[in-house]
């Protein structure tokens, strides 16, 4: 892309409104504007990284077998009377009359709605094992929605659901699941970790919820430092293998990581000290074994090996996609502005030309551009008529992680500014070892 | 993917709500199920043909330049009080109160969402021209739903907005919605035939609808045959070049092509009696061009090259995305079920295994589904322990448009079948010829 074609009203001044720094860097690096409270629309370098993340996401489901699909956002309230939700849920689902005086809802999750899908088309044990999910967008009437697209009203996200016919099974889909969102989280550059958590008003036993750790999240965690340790690295995950799916889960839930709902002090006690951790998290995923409480309520059974209809065993599993943006930023930014993990970047490289309207600074910068692209590389170009400090102001604000920087006394010599967004190293290189080093750095991004 | 692993609830029975052929086969097919009226949740299959539209959406207007981008459903009704249609627009438009006793709407559209955006952030024409687009779901609360998702409350959407210093500029950019459009089209199969449309209450001299014909089409539609007959073929469009794009659209309109709203009995008398022709179309797509309707409305101005401020020339341009998934089936099925066109069939082919649980077949299947798979096809195997005759019904119900048969009398000649599902003609022909075979069909597909 070339700036001058690109749409990326970035901001000079630090919103007065924002109050944390993902929210005031998103506005500044024109990815969001907020429509009305608590909701926002994606300019197009906030809807290039949310769409990288959905795809994440996407692959990492179609991995472990869950197969995609779409609700509508929109929904009858009938479903909810039938669960028993519609009353229990607060003035935090937004309630909807339509033109017919029908009661509905804007959807803030989906366990009637999927259930109401099994129930009509399922009805045998021989279908099973299912897991169905989505990637759509929900909303939540927060009475102060605040922290930008962190604690939006209108918000994305994927939300799962699997069903089985015994316990035993929906914890093999619980530990899919945890795999597969250690992955996700893994390949954005984040560090999630699962803690266990509290089930709240959605029920069950089982549950944990994954957080990042920044010092503006929301929960109170605490955690064995032990556990920042383990990463899933190239390990080839088999999900139709039960046993390496159970040891991964409890290589990850064995050391001791709980929010401030399950803490239990005198366990934590226990850590050696210097590996005692307590500091805050945003949570950006989690997953719940919430047993027969919906297929009970609403009639959801399948006829089981013996003929008998049973209920069948259900759980939900979530990641706020559009809040991910959001924490990506609180873990991975500095004062100049947002570093992006190489997994969720915009772009993968910037090109910086010095002297725009120079002819060999321009042709080099084409060059640059058109072997970058013939890579399947996607380079911003910032080919505008602007000041060298402009350009890397910009350039540092939207946190490509690496940068190029051209200019008529490196091409005397051959060579371009190679500069990397996190350490601010530079490197000079002929043009096409630049190239040549951006596709490696790249390429394990892009096996993933 | 194995059907044995798929969520594919096909019907027996032809669901006696459905009034038209796209509508029973959405649902017989397992694509859709409706959640309440005139709203519908897509299934993994019918989700799989909505991914498939929007991605040739998405690169069709990538290839013309345009950004994409996204905004809420939700919108504040202050915007809409500004440009005047609060009041005008009827009960369609879904009206809400959010906690705190605010307005806000389902967007119908978003032209004033869109002007906000550009007037907060553009004040100098040097920032021109500029399109922006999105795909994103939309509501209508249509008085009487009906047609499945062809007459939805729910709809999905691509919605573009151009914005120009003159009229000039802003009929290039409609030369590039319609010449993007008529390849997207094209892509999904389809004859969608550019027809001058009445502008109605979103204002403005030029606008062309795009109609497939179809005899459950709720426009009557008038036109010369000859436009039939034009195509984009392999051409090579360039964008940038303007002359191109309005050649290619005057190529277009020469023609006469008018819905009932716009037809001129004088004017079609005109044309010789042998290519007139009448019939019923489906409105698949429309392009406008409305001035500075909204742009003076909301003050959507920008600094011209003299200093003065004066308001931008824009237009609109959608497409009905979900709509599209309905349109292509009533062009494009017979008696047994839906026939996909190439482009945005679900699965590349089917396996179909008619001795399930005989090694040498079951390998063979499995040969076939790894070497279609390495070569990035999506095969879909029918690997159930089922009756031949209810395979191949079920093949021909979801419409894949090529279907290879292996079984055991065929293994041992060395052949498995390949079949088309549009003509029924199929062919013997070695496993490894039928992938390879395969392949060549979708090789020009894929580099679309």
């Amino acid at each position: 892309m070339r700036l001058s074609r690109y749409f990326l009203p970035v901001l000079k001044e630090t919103p007065s409104e924002a109050q944390i720094v993902s929210h005031r860097l998103m506005l500044r690096a024109g990815m969001i504007k907020q429509a009305t409270a608590g909701i926002y629309s994606w300019l197009p370098l906030g809807y290039r990284v949310l769409r990288k993340i959905e795809n994440i996401v996407h692959e990492e489901q179609a991995r472990a077998g869950h197969l995609p699909m779409l609700m509508p956002t929109l929904q009858s309230a009938d479903l909810w009377r039938e669960s028993g939700r519609y009353d229990d849920y607060g003035q935090e689902m937004l309630r909807i009359t339509d033109r017919h005086g029908r009661d509905m809802l804007y959807g803030p999750t989906n366990e009637e709605l999927i259930t109401d899908i099994f129930r009509s088309n399922v009805s045998s044990y021989k279908d099973l094992p299912l897991t169905l999910y989505q990637i759509q967008w929900k909303f939540r009437d927060e009475i102060r929605p605040r922290f930008g697209v962190m604690r939006g009203r209108e918000f994305l996200m994927k939300d799962g659901y699997n069903f089985d016919l015994t316990k035993e099974d929906a914890m093999y889909a619980y530990d899919r699941h945890m795999v597969s969102y250690l992955r996700t989280y893994e390949r954005m550059g984040l560090k999630a970790i699962p803690m266990r958590a509290d089930s709240g008003p959605i029920g069950g036993d089982d549950t944990h919820e994954f957080l990042v750790l920044a010092e503006t999240g929301e929960s109170e965690v605490f955690y064995d430092a032990d556990i920042l340790n383990l990463t899933l690295g190239n390990r080839t995950v088999n999900y139709d293998d039960h046993a390496q799916c159970a040891d991964i889960v409890r290589e990850w839930t064995t050391p001791y990581a709980r929010t401030d709902e399950t803490h239990d002090a005198a366990l934590f006690d226990q850590i050696p000290e210097a590996r005692r951790r307590s500091s805050r998290g945003i949570e950006v995923g989690q997953i719940f074994y919430f047993g027969t409480k919906y297929s009970e309520a609403m009639g959801a059974t399948v006829q089981g090996p013996d003929g008998q209809a049973v209920p069948v065993h259900m759980g939900s599993h979530g990641i706020g996609v559009s809040r991910l943006l959001g924490a990506i930023i609180e873990a991975s930014h500095d004062d100049k502005g947002i570093i992006w993990p190489e997994g969720v970047t915009p772009f993968h490289c910037g090109i910086v030309n010095l002297k725009q309207g120079d002819e060999e600074a321009d042709g080099a910068c084409e060059t640059l551009y058109s072997a970058l692209t013939a890579l399947g590389l996607d380079p911003l170009y910032d080919d505008r008529n602007e000041r060298a400090g402009g350009k890397f102001a910009t350039m540092d604000l939207i946190g490509l992680p690496w940068r190029i920087t051209v200019g008529p006394r490196g091409l005397k010599n051959g060579v371009v500014e190679l500069t990397c967004r996190r350490t601010g190293e530079s490197e000079e290189l002929p043009p096409q070892e630049a190239v040549k080093r951006v596709a490696e750095i790249y390429a394990p991004i892009r096996a993933a």
